[in-house]
């Protein structure tokens, strides 16, 4: 038995076994375009029932929808929110209409579930109906965006607790290498001694950073523009909508969520999505670097830096025996790669949009979704499968520095300039190590060149 | 029962019902990142099987694999091919190791499916290796690049099919439209007459003119380092291998691979994912350009430029009864910004690729394969569900030609630019047109004038 | 007469009229690379001279540099920082070396100088030497990029003023609009009512907050690592150094300039920098956002939204008599464009930072402070040349918002959504305003009606 | 003494030692956005009077422009061509206006001069005028692109051979280094050996082609849309005018300048920027990487791969005494940045063109050209004082490839994978190079070993 549904174009045949309506239906067949469901993006399914519940309570304290219906409709939210019927949303994650038809897959979704749950038959909106009850003082254009942040919200909050993870690791390691020294390196040539934990600990710093920033990007996410409806004016909301929705969502997600200034601005300003990207991005770059560094560090293992090794967690080659790669730095990096892709694609849709709105939000939530929840287990994964298990070649590290002419800089104070110079000099002609020939030389006493060379005292920053 | 295998980290049980084994297990432990598996692209496992099928007949040929292996690896990839086996291409598409998992991913599915063809259990590799056999005389590097490179010529002649179904369309309104007149703009602003079926050949021929950019793309990729093994040497394969392999490749795929003019610069290089990538980006923004310029067109009703009617697809809007939107462009527009998205991934990739490899092709091989079917996706869909029904307003056009100011240009050369402007003005000013005040401040003859102003012989080039 | 200065490679004679040594003739020779010298940038030549300025002071402080050459040190900074001598920095803004180069075309120009102050021949670096002395406890690694930040936090502080120029601007113009009415578009297609007052305190709003969001990263650039020398372990810097110089720099800049919490994080993690690309990038995307809308808005005169008039500024076309367009919206999109290419250029150096230092800062210096400085004007301008001349077609706004099918959305609550679906039906098929049909089919009294279709009223937010 | 000069706003006195007139002044007060004039392009200043003598040319021709005045513009182009009068093309290269101001500063300029050799006063427009005249049966919108096209065309001709210039640099390396046996690597891990002239011959090949992929972007710039007037249609073109115009410009530049199939299409589509733009940003990301394996090689020189030693061209530091830094290679990366930011931000001005016309193409000319002329300089200062006085530390590289485990790959033919395996981690532990071990445990005579594990035998490729 199927159940006919109608629309501004025509009437259709709908499949029984489906939640969904028509309109979810016409955007199926007009967006056969990723292959991605919506249901890929278990966070914005999730909020977009919030709105939903949080709306339904608006309108029971209001009265302005039938205690039955609000209940039932509060009821089916939950039961979404709490991973139920996610295969029903199902309208590619590329949708043309700036997520009309994520909301009206949400919409039927609800009301059909919601109907069941009152002891109807699907499809018998008179007694419920997706839009007039479900979709009440909304518009796709405050519905959309506003479950979008708060998924980006709760999403950023993982990667927050991802980042941590991955700081803690850097820092665990920077402790462990704390006393090991080392030559730092600018330009990619020998320069001054410093330790392995001094390198370590600003990844940590950086990683922190970076936390901080997407913090504060993603608390700028909880202005939303719910009660705006189509242009942010409000038009059709009932009188104390709004601000009752924004307070039910408030409990619901059990985040601040706040009421935008202006909620013409925040209904075509984009202005949290681009920040957030450029969070990301930032992060992304750095992690890439430190992932860059990383790979350096530990190439070889004969003919490369060869200062660390990273955990071995898969044959490396399929023809040359015994070789193993750093694979686990080499997908972070894809995924910062993916990150700074996706920022593109995002700011490339934020700058199109367009007088009231922004059209292209959904491919914003597609990206940044992605970014966020790839980023998470990048972090994760990094310092699980690689960080933890850093070790040092410390005989190595050492005897790089001792045989450094670098070191001939520590002299500058005592021998000026002009000697160390000529020391380093024939350090790198002969490779006598620098404190051999101020030895030999007369420069200091023995144990005054210890002192002075001592490559930890002279890692300390003062 | 489970059967147990081993790597050089150690033993591990496998699950019975799979074909894979232990080193794609190691990679779904080691990157569970994107949640998409390789099998979102079965073009890439289908041409995996191609290369590992002109493997093994070069080897057969050779007489560097006994008979029976090879015959049983040929028909294995032969059923894989075929889309058998698809959801045994399991490991993550962003995955570390330059393409290592997905090699052997690849080599163990075939390796295991052989020994059930002949007769063996899965993983009783003394009978048939998934490296020894399988992989034999190859290496991750050679044969990862040159897979990729088929399975994107493969997708991009699909596109180039779906752009032609487009330019079709942008003809056929083309030469509906041939004399339907109407006002060129510049900079947004009015500007002298053209017809609509000029606008629309002009997209037609920017999406052939894309079409033939990426055209040679594609057939650069055709280009392989097939026996090449681990950075371009061809070090430990078999005499003759390369050859052989390729003459079979060309064979299996009916397209003229040939082998690259220098491995070492081709196992390197990733030229041709570069050049396919801008290609791929130029059409995405000229494709957007397009789409842009249809919703422009189609502004309104009322308040818009409202001179053409987009066929409509869906409720506009959850709030505004009767309003439908462009729903068709703006998931077009979608679709480039995410594919100027994974451009800018790609290039980003490309960039940093390190001495003898690009450890980063995996990103590049996912984005470029998502790019090049979204667009083509986007080009049928965008013909069938919105440029083919497109209808003009006739009456409005021509109206907006004949009351415009612009008309004045056209009388410059006879009665020169001082009057032109004049005229020009006056038309501004009081609305009434120039044909009308030309007439009345007898410039010219009635007829005359309207030879003059004919709005299609001024459209038409000379 | 020529004097002869000598490095590690070589003698070279100077010309006499330069102030600049050897190492800065080495960079000429070495990076004509754009043909635009570090004096395109004079606060970043400024800012080097505060920084060498503070640096003389601490050692004032110290004792670590005799009275006489640190004063003549401190006087011939205060000299460039007043604009002198700007002609000296000559070295390629995209200069090799991480900044080594100004690094040492600051000294030397600062020594020379110095040198004349005390009464000696420019070169006779007995007297006061360009490295030992101008450059003392210093590296180009954290003098360079100390300088940077306080040359962008400096420019930036006029961007920002320059922001609120065109903030102001659309403030006083969405009071002046603040009853204009007119319709909304959601997606280019009409939608309810609005004031154009609203759209311009949107903007205004943007505006704001994107001052807040780079106010915010420019403060962030106050953290310097001053004092890190080579790789931020303060190697070779006098005691005490760091904190002095940091002091005076305070003073100096009237900023409140502070030490980086980790000086080895900060010399290679230019965060402060991608901080400040991303917001700069972020109001280029929304700036350019509200170009195109200003643009479209004005579009026309006959054949486009009609619905603002930008004041004339220069004759539109070489051929189209009286055409005037929005050149002022165009030129600050491509200033947007350009920030927008900055920002990825940035973003790729950054990057590819590796280990103790990014060697690419001087790129990142030079398109930062391009973008700074390109947008200030940009703001300027539009604001001075556009903005506030801007003009609102009242009659044609009022008109098109009444002849509205949109109009019958504000009908729902009374009507019923069924009946002004009707009658937005009606009205785009008769082009009878909704308005009259209300009243003609008495739906309700006319006063009723007149209140309830109130533009002003529907554009109020509740 | 000054003389006046009258636009559609109004009146202005003009300074009498200038040649442009009143549109030009309107420009230079409307944009003062970057400092930068458009004489900072030389080429396309030459350009614009290319194109401006190519039309005098054809009004000769036709009789459409009294030949004096003809003769003195084409005399007054000439003189521009040749390089006089540069400073008179003062307008911002980030003009509003479509390139309307740079045109118009053409016609002023070559009017006035054109005058002066008719023996007239500036600004006796009566007999010649910028507009009538010199501007005669053209529009900005075919001029403006033509000249940027050709201009490119210009300048990407030097590129080419700047190219050429650093590819025979690589060739000659690539030749002298032909025996110099090194280790290849992948994902920065040691791999397999390889010769240091197969490294130096890859980057050639990858210059080459990437030359060829310009060479065809240049090309298809050729393609112009003079004639086409406003929109492409030709309004107001003299008859024949387009043809002539053509042949003439052909002369000229004395390239194969043909007109565009679809003059509408060639007036909006920017395909030849876009595609040239590509192109450039393809060969910078692999300059890039080509950079980065140069700063790799040459790191150390005692904690890094010290393969290369690149020419020391100035002090690396002014901190460590004797540091010498890849300062070449590092301007290089810089500049690949820079294109690859000139890039987004043409790409992002393509995207946003609307209708008949891109209003954004002054953005793309400046950032073309820069990129072209800068990429130009970058190949042969990269070439002239980096690549030819590169030197391998031979000993280093010879004894890196000895001591590897990756030789073990070379034994797997004859002992198989499994014994080969277990010699290459005894090597591996121990230190003992697989030829030593080879031979001790008596898997070949000694002279088999040497043969099989000869590294030049190994490099070659089969």
């Amino acid at each position: 038995m199927r159940r006919e549904e109608k629309d501004l174009i025509g009437v259709r045949e709908m499949r029984e076994d489906v939640y969904w309506g028509i309109h979810t239906l016409r955007a199926l067949e007009n967006f056969p375009l990723t292959g991605l469901p919506l249901s890929v993006h278990p966070e914005l399914v999730a909020a977009l029932a919030a709105v939903k519940e949080a709306a339904a309570l608006a309108h029971l304290d209001l009265g302005t929808l039938p205690e039955e219906r609000a209940r039932a409709v509060v009821a089916a939210c939950r039961e979404i929110r709490a991973g139920r019927l996610l295969d029903q949303f199902v309208v590619d994650v590329l949708q043309g209409g700036a997520g009309t038809s994520a909301n009206m897959n949400a919409n039927e979704v609800i009301a059909n579930r919601a109907l069941e749950l009152l002891g109807h038959a699907r499809g018998s909106y008179e007694h419920l109906h997706p839009h007039d009850d479900v979709n009440r003082s909304q518009s796709t254009n405050d519905v959309y965006p506003t479950a979008v942040k708060l998924a980006l919200h709760s999403a950023a909050g993982h990667l927050l607790d991802g980042m941590t993870v991955l700081r803690n690791a850097f820092v665990e390691r920077g402790g462990a290498f704390a006393k090991t020294v080392k030559l730092g390196r600018t330009q990619l040539q020998d320069a001054v001694p410093m330790t392995l934990g001094q390198e370590f600990d600003a990844f940590a710093l950086t990683v922190r950073d970076d936390a901080d920033f997407i913090r504060l990007a993603a608390d700028s996410l909880l202005e939303v523009n719910l009660g705006g409806t189509a242009i942010g004016t409000g038009l059709n909301a009932d009188d104390g909508f709004a601000r009752l929705a924004v307070h039910h969502l408030r409990t619901i997600s059990a985040s601040p969520v706040r009421a935008a200034r202006d909620l013409v601005e925040s209904t075509q300003g984009v202005g949290g999505f681009l920040r957030l990207s450029g969070a990301l991005r930032q992060f992304a770059l750095r992690l890439s670097k430190m992932c860059n560094d990383l790979r350096l560090l530990a190439s070889g293992p004969g003919a490369g830096l060869g200062e660390i090794r990273l955990p071995e967690l898969q044959a490396g080659s399929s023809i040359m025996p015994g070789k193993v790669n750093p694979v686990m730095p080499e997908a972070v990096n894809q995924v910062c790669f993916d990150v700074v892709g996706a920022d593109a694609a995002v700011s490339a849709a934020a700058q199109a949009g367009q007088l009231q709105l922004n059209a292209f939000e959904p491919l914003m939530a597609h990206h940044l979704l992605n970014s966020v929840n790839r980023l998470d287990a990048a972090c994760r994964l990094l310092a699980a499968r690689c960080v933890v298990g850093i070790e040092a070649d410390e005989e190595r590290l050492r005897g790089l520095v001792e045989r450094s002419a670098g070191l001939a800089t520590a002299l500058n104070p005592v021998i000026g300039y002009q000697q160390a110079t000529a020391l380093a000099r024939e350090c790198r002609a002969t490779g006598v190590p620098v404190r051999e020939l101020a030895v030999r030389e007369g420069v200091l006493p023995e144990d005054g060149v210890d002192l002075l060379l001592d490559p930890l005292r002279l890692a300390r920053p003062r």
